[in-house]
């Protein structure tokens, strides 16, 4: 959706490898980026030790030096973070809300972009009477920095049989219409042309009325996007029953939470997914990650799937203006799909390579 | 999970047949109804006009004297309300807030009970394979009267390029802590005995720190429950992908709301799914409902399946305090799916009779 120039030349990469996983399949993720790069395009990376096992060192989560020095950078690439589960030294949400929800709040990531489809050889959970009506081939265009993640709200006699708690969703006509522009201009992109709109405008109506208002009024702006409507709930249905025909979703940061996840499930599990915090204005980095965790349990034995991280690759080129290197890079994903022998395993670095071998040649 | 004693005698039932298909629908109910019921419980049935059409001839919603009405009632029964699409004369919104959430609210319905079994013959949008893995079988204990669908929150500047919208979400220990202790006694009395909290805690940390708090707190309570916790987002890819792990799920108004659509969906439609809305104490009548719509395109043609109304009534039974009744009618059900003939078709009275005479036979 940006207007911006191609970035060119020396292009600032913060890289995020994080915990886990997370190192093996941003080297991957890093491989098949340099091959797919334009002539004329250099990273110059930069690395940064942030997650869980930086927090366990030095209960630093993310300073505000790092934050400062990160955002200096032309784009970030993050691998995954998080630690053990239930690590009594680690307490739960600490870094999804001091990393991750800091770095999209701190840049403004206020596009979070999550694209859906059912890549060849994928196993879906869905029946194959569902999947054969036709190709799965969605995005998620999620609202980042508003809605129930501002941690507005507070409690009242904590602790206590009188305890009140609230959240408060906080909804400005300024963060809603920029994403909704956003999710316009994408849709616009797109051969089917059409965009959702999903919320629960039947009850929470002082939202809701805001979103559907701009979403309205953006609408008249796009005469050749075909709009439509669904309540959260519906989706559900919709998803599991017939994906195909969403083309673009737009919709606030909590049921954008809860749908990217379904689709992912449907279009075959987390290990393909990829997404991107995207600032669309190019005014701070914006930040690119697999949609899996860090995957303590698998770590260090390079059987993670990079899949999903070369893909987030994809999505960091498109969003530095290089849209046909991401087509390339998502072509070389696809043919690799297509080409797995199923029960024949290969290390991370072997699909790297595979896929890497693939963009060049 | 009451501990009330079974209703016995005469029993009075509020019925709103409502608009649509609702009147055909509630019309098999009544009939399963009355000849499951057991000896000795007589059903002195009272009809309420409450709908689209009452909305549109008269622009009364739920009159207050109506209201007062039911309120003397023992349990009510609804088919499903609402008009035509996108009817002008019909806001959206104003049946859903003025009447079907108004009645939560009015009588206290803490529990939205949503059982969620895949039933023979059930076409699960789900693959063979994930079906393979075990009988989908639990139930969504759903909070009904707090949480973002209080109607707290307001809007500021509204119209303008400065409006800000708000909806707040109202968690009270009052209010959570007995939907809770409604869930474990219903998962004490399932052979699996697991209940699993659905949240966010890692982002609604308010919120989410009060029904965590007062989970660990009744769980200490019931050793013989296993208890378990996911995020909102994690629920959609195991729902997905693995149904089979679920036995009792209770979660907060909005999240239940959004699960129970997608449960609905993956244990083969709405067109199967019933609810309840409970207040287990038994101070107020309880309303037990088809998740499925009015369906107006289909009415008056006899061709819609009462299945999930006549399940609706086996809720009302159990509530009542009169399980064998409900289990007689959920076998008559089981029964009737599992002989029912692929794209042979049969009027609404054909299966609310046939049904009907398994129960009695
Ligand atoms: C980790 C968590 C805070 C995050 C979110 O809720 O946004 C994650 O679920 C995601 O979707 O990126
Ligand atoms: C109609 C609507 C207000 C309602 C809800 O959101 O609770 C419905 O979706 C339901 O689940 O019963």
């Amino acid at each position: 959706a940006s207007t911006v120039a191609p970035a060119e030349g020396s292009v600032a990469l913060a890289v995020v490898p994080g915990d886990g996983i997370g190192p093996e399949v941003t080297d991957e993720a890093l491989k098949v980026l340099e091959v797919a790069a334009p002539a004329g395009v250099k990273f110059e990376k930069t690395r940064y030790d942030l997650g869980a096992e930086r927090y366990l060192a030095t209960h630093e989560v993310l300073p505000d030096s790092v934050l400062a020095e990160i955002r200096r950078h032309d784009a970030i690439l993050l691998g995954a973070v998080g630690g053990k589960p239930n690590d009594p030294n680690l307490p739960p949400g600490i870094l999804e809300r001091g990393l991750l929800l800091r770095l999209r709040f701190e840049l403004d990531h206020y596009v979070n972009l999550r694209p859906s489809r059912i890549y060849p050889g994928a196993v879906s959970p869905l029946s194959t009477e569902i999947l054969g009506k036709g190709d799965v081939d969605f995005v998620v265009v999620r609202e980042g920095t508003e809605g129930p993640y501002t941690g507005n709200g507070g409690a009242l006699r904590t602790g206590t049989p009188a305890e009140v708690a609230t959240e408060v969703s906080v909804n400005t006509a300024y963060g809603v219409e920029r994403v909704i522009r956003d999710a316009f201009a994408r849709a616009q992109r797109r051969p089917r042309k059409k965009l959702t709109l999903v919320h629960k405008t039947n009850v929470l109506v002082n939202a809701g009325s805001l979103w559907w208002r701009l979403f309205e009024e953006v609408a008249a702006e796009h005469p050749d996007v075909t709009t439509d409507y669904c309540h959260i709930d519906a989706v559900m249905i919709y998803l599991a029953t017939d994906p195909q025909r969403f083309d673009v979703i737009v919709t606030d940061n909590l049921f954008g939470d809860i749908v990217t996840d379904l689709a992912a499930a449907i279009t075959g599990g987390i290990g393909l997914a990829a997404s991107g915090n995207v600032n669309p204005d190019r005014t701070t980095p914006s930040m690119f990650e697999p949609v899996h965790g860090s995957a303590p349990d698998i770590a260090g034995q390079l059987v993670a799937d990079p899949t999903a991280a070369i893909l987030s690759g994809a999505l960091l080129l498109d969003h530095l203006g290089h849209p046909e290197a991401a087509a390339r890079i998502e072509a070389a994903v696809i043919d690799d799909l297509a080409a797995r022998t199923p029960g024949r395993q290969r290390s991370t670095p072997e699909v790297g390579d595979a896929i890497a071998a693939r963009v060049t040649g």
